[in-house]
Protein backbone atom coordinates (compact mmCIF):
# COMPACT_ATOMS: atom_id res chain seq x y z
CA UNK A 1 0.00 0.00 0.00
CA UNK A 2 1.03 3.35 -1.06
CA UNK A 3 2.14 5.71 2.13
CA UNK A 4 -0.46 8.69 2.94
CA UNK A 5 2.44 11.36 1.49
CA UNK A 6 2.68 9.75 -1.45
CA UNK A 7 -1.41 9.71 -2.55
CA UNK A 8 -1.25 13.52 -1.24
CA UNK A 9 1.73 13.93 -3.88
CA UNK A 10 -0.28 11.86 -6.89
CA UNK A 11 -3.37 13.69 -6.09
CA UNK A 12 -1.54 17.45 -6.49
CA UNK A 13 0.47 17.06 -9.25
CA UNK A 14 -1.92 14.55 -11.73
CA UNK A 15 -5.24 15.91 -13.30
CA UNK A 16 -6.42 12.32 -13.84
CA UNK A 17 -5.74 8.62 -12.60
CA UNK A 18 -3.02 6.96 -15.51
CA UNK A 19 -4.99 4.04 -14.88
CA UNK A 20 -8.14 5.53 -15.63
CA UNK A 21 -7.41 7.19 -18.55
CA UNK A 22 -5.84 4.09 -19.69
CA UNK A 23 -9.00 1.99 -19.73
CA UNK A 24 -11.10 5.23 -21.37
CA UNK A 25 -8.62 4.88 -24.49
CA UNK A 26 -8.81 0.64 -24.70
CA UNK A 27 -11.77 -0.11 -22.31
CA UNK A 28 -14.51 -0.52 -25.13
CA UNK A 29 -15.25 -3.64 -26.13
CA UNK A 30 -12.95 -5.07 -29.23
CA UNK A 31 -10.23 -1.98 -28.71
CA UNK A 32 -7.87 -4.45 -27.22
CA UNK A 33 -8.73 -7.21 -29.45
CA UNK A 34 -8.53 -5.00 -32.73
CA UNK A 35 -4.99 -4.12 -31.43
CA UNK A 36 -4.29 -7.90 -30.83
CA UNK A 37 -5.33 -9.28 -34.34
CA UNK A 38 -2.75 -5.93 -35.79
CA UNK A 39 -0.22 -7.45 -33.59
CA UNK A 40 0.26 -11.09 -33.24
CA UNK A 41 -2.15 -11.89 -36.90
CA UNK A 42 -0.71 -8.78 -38.90
CA UNK A 43 -3.87 -7.82 -39.90
CA UNK A 44 -4.83 -4.75 -41.91
CA UNK A 45 -7.91 -4.61 -43.24
CA UNK A 46 -11.29 -3.78 -42.48
CA UNK A 47 -12.44 -7.45 -43.61
CA UNK A 48 -9.78 -9.11 -41.65
CA UNK A 49 -10.88 -7.85 -38.31
CA UNK A 50 -14.57 -8.67 -39.10
CA UNK A 51 -13.10 -12.41 -38.14
CA UNK A 52 -12.70 -11.26 -34.36
CA UNK A 53 -15.36 -12.60 -31.99
CA UNK A 54 -18.67 -11.55 -32.21
CA UNK A 55 -17.92 -8.23 -33.82
CA UNK A 56 -20.01 -6.78 -36.51
CA UNK A 57 -19.29 -4.04 -39.03
CA UNK A 58 -20.63 -1.22 -37.38
CA UNK A 59 -19.14 -1.82 -34.13
CA UNK A 60 -16.02 -2.03 -36.04
CA UNK A 61 -16.10 1.08 -37.99
CA UNK A 62 -16.93 3.00 -34.97
CA UNK A 63 -13.59 1.79 -32.66
CA UNK A 64 -11.53 1.94 -35.84
CA UNK A 65 -12.41 5.57 -36.02
CA UNK A 66 -12.28 6.51 -32.30
CA UNK A 67 -8.84 4.69 -32.40
CA UNK A 68 -7.56 6.77 -35.59
CA UNK A 69 -8.63 9.40 -33.15
CA UNK A 70 -6.61 8.57 -29.90
CA UNK A 71 -3.29 8.04 -32.14
CA UNK A 72 -3.51 4.47 -31.79
CA UNK A 73 -3.63 3.66 -35.26
CA UNK A 74 -3.13 5.46 -38.70
CA UNK A 75 -5.76 4.58 -41.48
CA UNK A 76 -4.29 5.04 -45.02
CA UNK A 77 -5.67 4.51 -48.23
CA UNK A 78 -3.56 3.89 -51.75
CA UNK A 79 -5.07 4.28 -54.93
CA UNK A 80 -5.40 1.47 -56.45
CA UNK A 81 -8.19 0.21 -58.75
CA UNK A 82 -9.96 -0.67 -56.33
CA UNK A 83 -8.82 1.43 -53.85
CA UNK A 84 -7.48 -0.08 -51.03
CA UNK A 85 -7.68 1.11 -47.32
CA UNK A 86 -5.06 -0.31 -44.57
CA UNK A 87 -5.01 0.56 -40.59
CA UNK A 88 -1.76 0.13 -39.55
CA UNK A 89 -0.44 0.56 -35.29
CA UNK A 90 1.49 3.63 -34.14
CA UNK A 91 4.20 3.79 -31.73
CA UNK A 92 1.18 4.68 -29.06
CA UNK A 93 -0.64 2.14 -30.34
CA UNK A 94 2.50 -0.49 -30.13
CA UNK A 95 3.16 0.22 -26.39
CA UNK A 96 -0.15 -1.26 -25.20
CA UNK A 97 2.19 -4.04 -25.95
CA UNK A 98 2.62 -4.97 -22.40
CA UNK A 99 -0.85 -4.74 -21.36
CA UNK A 100 -1.59 -7.12 -23.67
CA UNK A 101 1.03 -9.57 -22.38
CA UNK A 102 0.07 -9.08 -18.70
CA UNK A 103 -3.61 -10.14 -19.61
CA UNK A 104 -2.35 -12.99 -21.92
CA UNK A 105 -0.34 -14.44 -19.13
CA UNK A 106 -3.14 -13.51 -16.17
CA UNK A 107 -5.35 -16.01 -17.68
CA UNK A 108 -2.99 -18.89 -18.93
CA UNK A 109 -2.31 -18.63 -15.13
CA UNK A 110 -5.37 -18.22 -13.30
CA UNK A 111 -8.19 -19.45 -15.51
CA UNK A 112 -6.04 -22.12 -17.19
CA UNK A 113 -8.89 -24.37 -17.25
CA UNK A 114 -11.14 -21.82 -19.66
CA UNK A 115 -8.18 -21.64 -22.21
CA UNK A 116 -6.07 -24.42 -22.79
CA UNK A 117 -8.06 -27.76 -23.89
CA UNK A 118 -5.73 -29.73 -21.62
CA UNK A 119 -6.40 -27.18 -18.61
CA UNK A 120 -2.74 -26.81 -17.70
CA UNK A 121 -1.50 -23.48 -16.62
CA UNK A 122 1.35 -22.32 -18.88
CA UNK A 123 3.60 -19.02 -18.71
CA UNK A 124 3.22 -16.89 -22.24
CA UNK A 125 6.57 -18.15 -23.32
CA UNK A 126 6.03 -21.32 -23.38
CA UNK A 127 2.76 -21.01 -26.00
CA UNK A 128 4.52 -18.03 -27.55
CA UNK A 129 7.69 -19.52 -27.83
CA UNK A 130 10.71 -17.62 -27.03
CA UNK A 131 10.75 -14.77 -29.24
CA UNK A 132 7.86 -13.86 -27.12
CA UNK A 133 9.95 -12.21 -24.14
CA UNK A 134 12.30 -10.82 -26.52
CA UNK A 135 9.87 -8.25 -27.55
CA UNK A 136 8.88 -6.87 -24.23
CA UNK A 137 8.52 -3.29 -22.33
CA UNK B 1 4.31 -11.20 -35.73
CA UNK B 2 3.17 -14.43 -35.06
CA UNK B 3 4.77 -17.54 -37.69
CA UNK B 4 1.41 -19.02 -38.85
CA UNK B 5 2.41 -22.58 -37.22
CA UNK B 6 2.60 -20.98 -34.35
CA UNK B 7 -1.03 -19.86 -34.46
CA UNK B 8 -2.03 -22.95 -35.78
CA UNK B 9 -0.79 -24.43 -32.61
CA UNK B 10 -2.59 -21.76 -30.28
CA UNK B 11 -5.65 -22.85 -32.41
CA UNK B 12 -5.65 -26.39 -31.63
CA UNK B 13 -4.51 -25.98 -27.93
CA UNK B 14 -6.49 -23.00 -26.61
CA UNK B 15 -10.46 -22.94 -26.24
CA UNK B 16 -10.14 -19.17 -26.06
CA UNK B 17 -8.24 -16.33 -26.30
CA UNK B 18 -6.27 -15.37 -23.03
CA UNK B 19 -6.59 -11.87 -23.83
CA UNK B 20 -10.35 -11.55 -24.33
CA UNK B 21 -10.88 -14.05 -21.40
CA UNK B 22 -9.30 -11.42 -19.19
CA UNK B 23 -10.87 -8.33 -20.86
CA UNK B 24 -14.13 -10.35 -19.88
CA UNK B 25 -13.08 -10.58 -16.67
CA UNK B 26 -11.91 -7.21 -16.19
CA UNK B 27 -13.30 -5.14 -18.83
CA UNK B 28 -16.70 -3.82 -17.26
CA UNK B 29 -16.53 -0.18 -16.14
CA UNK B 30 -14.77 0.35 -12.82
CA UNK B 31 -13.73 -2.94 -12.25
CA UNK B 32 -10.05 -2.04 -12.54
CA UNK B 33 -10.84 0.80 -10.50
CA UNK B 34 -12.25 -1.14 -7.59
CA UNK B 35 -8.92 -3.15 -7.98
CA UNK B 36 -7.11 -0.16 -8.06
CA UNK B 37 -8.73 1.00 -4.24
CA UNK B 38 -8.40 -2.00 -2.90
CA UNK B 39 -4.69 -2.25 -3.81
CA UNK B 40 -3.55 1.30 -3.80
CA UNK B 41 -5.52 3.33 -1.06
CA UNK B 42 -6.32 0.09 0.93
CA UNK B 43 -10.29 0.30 0.33
CA UNK B 44 -12.64 -3.09 1.95
CA UNK B 45 -15.34 -0.82 2.30
CA UNK B 46 -18.65 -0.35 0.22
CA UNK B 47 -18.88 3.13 1.02
CA UNK B 48 -14.85 3.67 0.47
CA UNK B 49 -15.29 2.37 -2.99
CA UNK B 50 -18.24 4.87 -3.33
CA UNK B 51 -15.50 7.51 -3.73
CA UNK B 52 -14.75 6.06 -7.26
CA UNK B 53 -14.98 8.27 -10.30
CA UNK B 54 -18.10 8.67 -11.65
CA UNK B 55 -19.49 5.46 -10.04
CA UNK B 56 -22.58 5.13 -8.09
CA UNK B 57 -24.11 2.42 -5.52
CA UNK B 58 -26.21 -0.11 -7.73
CA UNK B 59 -23.46 -0.17 -10.61
CA UNK B 60 -20.72 -0.94 -7.43
CA UNK B 61 -23.31 -3.69 -6.09
CA UNK B 62 -23.23 -5.74 -8.87
CA UNK B 63 -19.91 -4.93 -9.73
CA UNK B 64 -18.85 -6.31 -6.61
CA UNK B 65 -20.98 -9.42 -6.86
CA UNK B 66 -19.48 -10.51 -9.82
CA UNK B 67 -16.05 -10.02 -8.38
CA UNK B 68 -16.95 -11.50 -6.10
CA UNK B 69 -18.06 -15.04 -8.56
CA UNK B 70 -14.97 -14.31 -10.28
CA UNK B 71 -13.07 -15.12 -7.58
CA UNK B 72 -11.29 -11.56 -8.04
CA UNK B 73 -12.40 -10.58 -4.73
CA UNK B 74 -13.36 -12.03 -1.38
CA UNK B 75 -16.84 -10.18 1.24
CA UNK B 76 -16.37 -11.06 5.01
CA UNK B 77 -19.14 -10.38 7.29
CA UNK B 78 -17.52 -9.89 10.78
CA UNK B 79 -20.32 -10.07 13.43
CA UNK B 80 -20.09 -6.43 14.89
CA UNK B 81 -22.69 -4.34 16.35
CA UNK B 82 -23.59 -2.92 13.64
CA UNK B 83 -22.31 -5.58 11.54
CA UNK B 84 -19.54 -5.04 9.59
CA UNK B 85 -19.04 -6.11 5.63
CA UNK B 86 -15.13 -6.01 4.11
CA UNK B 87 -13.98 -7.01 1.03
CA UNK B 88 -10.37 -8.38 0.38
CA UNK B 89 -8.18 -9.03 -2.57
CA UNK B 90 -7.59 -12.56 -3.62
CA UNK B 91 -4.61 -13.96 -4.73
CA UNK B 92 -5.63 -14.24 -8.22
CA UNK B 93 -7.36 -10.87 -7.86
CA UNK B 94 -3.75 -9.48 -7.07
CA UNK B 95 -1.90 -11.04 -9.79
CA UNK B 96 -3.80 -8.08 -11.97
CA UNK B 97 -1.60 -5.84 -10.61
CA UNK B 98 1.18 -6.21 -13.29
CA UNK B 99 -1.96 -5.29 -15.71
CA UNK B 100 -2.52 -2.15 -13.43
CA UNK B 101 0.57 -1.59 -13.68
CA UNK B 102 1.36 -1.51 -17.21
CA UNK B 103 -2.27 0.50 -17.90
CA UNK B 104 -0.18 3.05 -15.42
CA UNK B 105 2.75 3.38 -17.10
CA UNK B 106 1.25 3.70 -20.62
CA UNK B 107 -0.81 6.99 -20.12
CA UNK B 108 2.08 8.18 -17.97
CA UNK B 109 4.33 8.20 -21.11
CA UNK B 110 1.62 8.13 -23.69
CA UNK B 111 -0.58 10.69 -22.60
CA UNK B 112 1.52 12.89 -19.99
CA UNK B 113 -0.45 15.80 -21.11
CA UNK B 114 -3.53 14.46 -19.80
CA UNK B 115 -2.44 12.67 -16.61
CA UNK B 116 0.48 15.22 -15.53
CA UNK B 117 -0.10 19.17 -14.15
CA UNK B 118 3.20 19.87 -15.89
CA UNK B 119 2.90 17.52 -18.76
CA UNK B 120 6.16 15.90 -18.36
CA UNK B 121 6.15 12.20 -18.94
CA UNK B 122 7.22 10.14 -16.52
CA UNK B 123 7.94 6.33 -15.61
CA UNK B 124 5.65 5.08 -12.80
CA UNK B 125 8.74 4.58 -10.47
CA UNK B 126 9.16 8.33 -10.34
CA UNK B 127 5.84 8.80 -9.27
CA UNK B 128 5.46 5.79 -6.56
CA UNK B 129 8.51 5.84 -5.43
CA UNK B 130 11.52 3.00 -5.81
CA UNK B 131 8.87 1.09 -3.83
CA UNK B 132 6.87 0.34 -6.88
CA UNK B 133 8.92 -1.64 -8.26
CA UNK B 134 9.96 -4.34 -5.80
CA UNK B 135 5.88 -5.47 -5.64
CA UNK B 136 6.12 -6.30 -9.37
CA UNK B 137 4.91 -9.38 -11.15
Amino acid sequence: MLKHERIEWIEHNMKECPINHTFKLVGKKFTMLIIRNMMHLGHKRFNQFLEIEDINAKILSARLKEMEEDGLIERKIYPDKPIRIEYTITEKGNALAPILDQMSAFSMTYCAKDIFKDGRARKPEEVYGSEYTKKGP
